[in-house]
C-alpha cells in the first residue's frame, strides 16, 4: 500500500501578470490581508466593509486595528459599506467572511450587485470552513447564493498577520474551472506570495476547513502542557484522519500532502495567531467550552466544522478519533484532560 | 495518483508484557530516557557509559546534569564504563550512540562483549542518522560491528526531554526480523510511552535520519525570522521530497505519512529541544557554518547526513531542493538568507 511521492511539479506560470479590478468582501484580517496582497500587485481593488462605520474607520486610519494592527491599508484601495458602489464594474469578488455568516450576507447582498456582475464573474474564496446542518463548502455556498460561476478556492498555510506583514507564504489556488486557479494564480502570486494551482477544489476546501478541528486538539494538548513529542503524534493522526475523510468525500489524497494539508495544518497547530488553537488551549487550561465565548468561539471555524464533520464520519463509519474527541470537549461536557488521555490509551498495536 | 489514507490500525497488543534484561549502550539524552523507561516498565538495565568517570559521575548523582538534568535515574539502573559488566547476561541491547561515532565505538567493543551475547542477541537502535561516506543506516552499522542479528530501529516523535518526565509520546518500533518489533513494544509500550509496530526497517531510519536536514532548514526559517506560513511551507516541501528519496531506497512510503515520518518531522522542526533546527537557527542569524562548532555540530545528525544523503539524491535524480540548499550553507559557503530566498522565488505552476 505505498502511495506515490507528493510532487510539487515546477512548472512555468501559464498566465502573465494580469490586470483586474477586483472587490474583496469582508474587511476582517484575511480580506484586509488579501486586498492589500491584490494591491500591492498592481491591481485595482475595492473592500466592502460589513457597515459604514467599519468603512470610515478603515478609509481614515487605513489600518485595521482590531485585526491587523500596524498594516497599512494602500490609499490606492477604496474601501466603501455600499455594495454598489464596491462592486460597479468588477472582473472578480474575493470573499472573506467566516463561513457562519457567509450564506446570510451574500444571500443579502445578492440581489444588490446582481445588476453589478456578470452572469460568469469569477470569485475567489479564502473561507475555510464547513456550513453546520447543510455540510456545504464556502464555494458551494457562494454559488447557492450568488449563481453559478467560476470559485477558486485558496488553501495552504497563510496566517494574515504574515502575510501582510510580506513575510513569505506559499499558497494553493484550487478550481474545478478550467483555467480559474491560473487566472488567480497570474492575479496574486509575488515573490513574497507564491500561488500553485490544483484542480482539486474539494480537497483544498476540506482540508482547510478540518484542519482547524485539529488546530483545536493541537490547543488542547498545549493548555495541557504535553509537549511538543504528544502534539507532532496527535497532528500525523489527525492528518490522517481528514486525509480519510477528505478520500471518502471525492478529494485527491495529494493534495492533504501538500501545503493545503499537511502544510496549512502544521501552521494552525503551531503557530501563535491560530484562533482555533488558542481555543483549544483555553479547553486544555481547564476552561469548559460554555466560558470560551465571544468573537473567539464565533470565528474560530474548527468548533462548526466538527459538529458538521462528525455526524457524517460515523454514519459514514471513517475513523476520526481526534474530531471525536474534540467534539465531545465542545458539546458533550468531557474534560479536556480525559482527551488525550483517550486518545494516548489506546491499544498499541501496528501504526 | 491518489495515495491511500495512511492507516493507524488499532490491534491488540501482539504479545504479553516482557521481562527481560537491557543493556543500554550510550548515556546521553537518549540513552538515559530509554534506560530509565525500560527501568519504569520493570526491565533490569544496565547502562553503559562512555568512561569511568561518566559512570562514577552518573552512579553518584542518579541525574545527567549537563544532557538530562532534572531526570532521576532509578536506582535498579546499574550505571557501568565496563563493558563486561553491563553486557554480561543481557537479553537485549538498546544502542543510543551518535552516528558518527558509531562504526568505531561498536567494533571497539565487539570484541570484549562478543563473549557475553548470544549470537542472535538482538539490538535496538534509537540513532538517528546516516554514515557518511559508506552511506549506511545504523542497524548496518550494528550489523556490521556486533554480527547479524535482529535489529528493531525506534522511530517517531521522542524528544528525550519530554519524554524522560513522562510526557506522553507515541513511537514506532521497525524490524525486518518477525516478531522483533513485536518484543520490543512489549517490552517498552506504557500509558505513557506508546509502542506501534511497522515492518518497514529502510523507511523508518531514513525518515529518521532525513527529518534532521529539514529541521536545520526550519532552523534556519527561524533565524531568518520567516514566521510559521514559510516554515510550513518548508516542512511541507521537506516532508515530499524525504518521501521520494525513501521509495527510491525501497522504503515504504506510508511510513512517511506516519509518526516517524511527518511526526518526527513535526517535531523536529518546531521544538525547542532540537539541536539540528538550533544549528540551522545560528546560521539564519547570520554565523558562518564554521562558526557553529562544538558539540552542536558534532552531534546534529542532518549535518553529516545531508553530504550523505545528496550526492546520492544527485546522482539517482531525485529532486531536493530543501536539502540542496542546507548542503550549500553548511559546506558551500552559500548565506543563509539566500538559501530561503531561492527555495520561495522558484517559478509558480502546479503544486
Amino acid at each position: 500500500m505505498s502511495p506515490p511521492p507528493p510532487e510539487f511539479a515546477v512548472t512555468a506560470l501559464t498566465a502573465s501578470p494580469a490586470h483586474e479590478f477586483v472587490t474583496v468582501i469582508g474587511a476582517g484580517a484575511m480580506g484586509t490581508c488579501c486586498a492589500k496582497l491584490l494591491a500591492e500587485n498592481g491591481q485595482t481593488v475595492r473592500l466592502l466593509t460589513r457597515d459604514e462605520g467599519q468603512a470610515r474607520e478603515l478609509s481614515d486610519r487605513r489600518e485595521n486595528r482590531r485585526l491587523l494592527p500596524g498594516v497599512s491599508i494602500p490609499e490606492s484601495i477604496l474601501i466603501s459599506h455600499d455594495p454598489l458602489t464596491a462592486t460597479a464594474g468588477a472582473d472578480r469578488l474575493l470573499i472573506a467572511v467566516p463561513t457562519k455568516y457567509l450564506r446570510d450576507y451574500l444571500s443579502q447582498l445578492a440581489p444588490q450587485i446582481q445588476s453589478q456582475l456578470m452572469p460568469r464573474t469569477p470569485a475567489i474564496s479564502v473561507v475555510k470552513g464547513i456550513e453546520f446542518g447543510s455540510f456545504r463548502r464556502p464555494s458551494e455556498i457562494i454559488r447557492e447564493t450568488l449563481g453559478d460561476r467560476p470559485v477558486t478556492a485558496l488553501g495552504g498555510p497563510c496566517h494574515a498577520e504574515e502575510a501582510a506583514n510580506r513575510l513569505p507564504a506559499s499558497v494553493v489556488a484550487a478550481s474545478d474551472t478550467p483555467g480559474d486557479a491560473e487566472a488567480v494564480q497570474a492575479l496574486m502570486n509575488s515573490d513574497r506570495f507564491r500561488v500553485y494551482t490544483n484542480e482539486d477544489l474539494i480537497g483544498v476546501e476540506l482540508a482547510g476547513a478540518l484542519k482547524n478541528v485539529i488546530a483545536v486538539a493541537a490547543g488542547i494538548c498545549d493548555g495541557l502542557g504535553l509537549g511538543d513529542n504528544s502534539k507532532s503524534a496527535l497532528i500525523t493522526r489527525g492528518a490522517a484522519e481528514i486525509a480519510r475523510f477528505g478520500a471518502a468525500f471525492g478529494a485527491d489524497l495529494a493534495t492533504f500532502a501538500g501545503l493545503a494539508g499537511i502544510g496549512d495544518l502544521i501552521t494552525s497547530c503551531v503557530s501563535g495567531h491560530g484562533r482555533n488553537r488558542a481555543v483549544g488551549e483555553r479547553l486544555g487550561r481547564g476552561e469548559p467550552a460554555s466560558a470560551v465565548t465571544g468573537d473567539l468561539l464565533q470565528v474560530a471555524e474548527g468548533v462548526n466544522t466538527v459538529r458538521s464533520v462528525l455526524p457524517l464520519a460515523e454514519e459514514k463509519r471513517i475513523r476520526m478519533p481526534v474530531c471525536r474527541e474534540v467534539h465531545a470537549v465542545l458539546f458533550e461536557g468531557k474534560p479536556a484532560a480525559d482527551t488525550v488521555d483517550a486518545l494516548m490509551t489506546r491499544p498499541p498495536g501496528g501504526e
